[in-house]
């Protein structure tokens, strides 16, 4: 898991935490980088719950503008609520879903720090228990796969999903999403 | 031809089917990678339609937002339409095209599976003989030519128009595409 | 100058057409490529009036979806008109411009074959002596300087003032541009 | 600090001049570089402003779009204004800032040359002592930090934060910035 506060592009290998995958109740760091400046993200206890209520391999947060901003067209007021989509092509690289299904996607209210998050992304995934990502209003996404390669494919898939939800908005005829 | 379902940037040349380009009704696949998990992608009978009845050399097949936006703009119920535009010296990438011309894209309802678009796609290209690609509602766009070369200037002059169609869609004085 | 009908990223050094700098009212190539079968850019006699008329060293022929963008509305008819902006820092950029003047770039109506533009650019360079550029409805936009450092500033900063212009276009309020 | 009119990715480690970082009132070039052709930037005073009375180490002038997108819907004419935004998750990069805070950035009117906005500029900081950046209508932003990674941090994020402001603002239910 990434450092916390670190600029992306500036993160070096050896700056990376090991977590604990065997006990997934403990959240535990198992290899913490040399450099003990580093805290580990605060996105950890989020992480985890994907692991352990998902047997996920791999989690992505992403802080997107397309997903910041297509929480903001759903709920201005940053309340809870539901991103929804039907007949994208791309629904498909989703877990389970055709062009024709209609996807829903949790979003849940922000909270001060990350770590607060928890409890209402757990519930968000509970009652969703069909997609494998959950929004955070006015912040971004996180989503998740049984591996590296499905967790990508999922959040580049629901990227295209939020820009053209964001973009068909701006329409005269006013598009349905 | 690719493989389905391997991110793009993540195929190794040894990752590619070769086709059949003698016999063009058999839709025949002659030689296949090592790789035994890899099929190659459903797409392979909509190419044929363009190696047989258009002689094409190359086809591209897109899922660029803005040929998303355009289908979604024109058709935003997902029925078979008509993209249309007029006016754009980008025109002139596209066969036999002007820039005062009026290009007329076919747009094909999409299926649950992408083989199923073989008929629609045909019949919309006996429809259209004098243009070189065929739009899918809410998927992308289908593009070819008698080798790569035409069929990236003709997949590059289409994403152009479908993108300047799509923003001057928010021009407030409501300018025709 | 370029050849006619290449993608941009494929030109090679040896397929650039030199020009005849002397002698400005022949617009004559005086050394072609060894390729045969490239022509050169239809746009030629087109740079010529910027060397003859304005001493340009260096011309700039885009076709940017900005330029294309912003003459489509300023004009939806693609009629001659005129792009006009005020208030950006970026017209600094230009020949002569403060950020409080008036920037006003002349929109000529498009021909079909590109040399068919001589006279009406021409024209329009006369009656805007205190610009460096020319738009073309639907198409794109000429711009040149001295040398090339030049021409690529005013080319950048003429893009920025086409993107902004489109942009604010779409707000609400309906800010001036 | 850069020099003054050279294309930013035209510049070479020798073009670039050495401030007095002891004496701050003095606004002093130390080392030039060889080449006398090169002036330096008109923004020197303004960065100034910044190194004495925040005690920064870092000063980024920017003319993003997005910067200069949001000082336009702000404020059309170009007066001196506010931007303000809240409930964006990016904000808890800016300096003291939680993502529920409300976010108040002074936008002072530009000038037609940059010196000028000196003192406006030192006012506005004055005024805002809460946050790290000014905007300039119709301009950019200027933006520090006590050293390079925080100033290049606030600068991604307000960037982000200008971004999201000026593309909800297109929004049909007109959600709030």
């Amino acid at each position: 898991m990434a450092p916390s506060g670190v600029q992306k592009e500036r993160i070096e290998p050896q700056d990376v935490f090991l977590l604990d995958g065997e006990d997934l109740s403990a959240c535990r760091v198992v290899r913490s980088p040399a450099d003990l400046a580093l805290k580990v993200s605060e996105c950890q206890p989020l992480f985890y719950n994907a692991f352990r209520d998902r047997d996920a391999g791999a989690v992505i947060h992403s802080h997107s503008p397309w997903a910041g901003l297509v929480t903001r067209l759903v709920s201005p007021s940053g309340a809870a609520a539901t991103f929804e989509c039907e007949g994208w092509e791309m629904q498909k690289g989703l877990r389970g879903k055709g062009c024709f299904d209609r996807v829903r996607i949790p979003i849940i209210a922000n909270t001060p720090r990350e770590a607060q998050l928890t409890d209402s992304m757990q519930q968000a995934m509970q009652a969703h228990p069909d997609v494998d990502a959950v929004l955070v209003a006015g912040h971004g996404v996180y989503v998740w796969g049984r591996d590296w390669v499905q967790a990508k494919t999922q959040a580049e898939c629901l990227d295209y999903l939020f820009r053209v939800t964001v973009q068909s908005a701006a329409f005269p005829s006013g598009a349905q999403p």
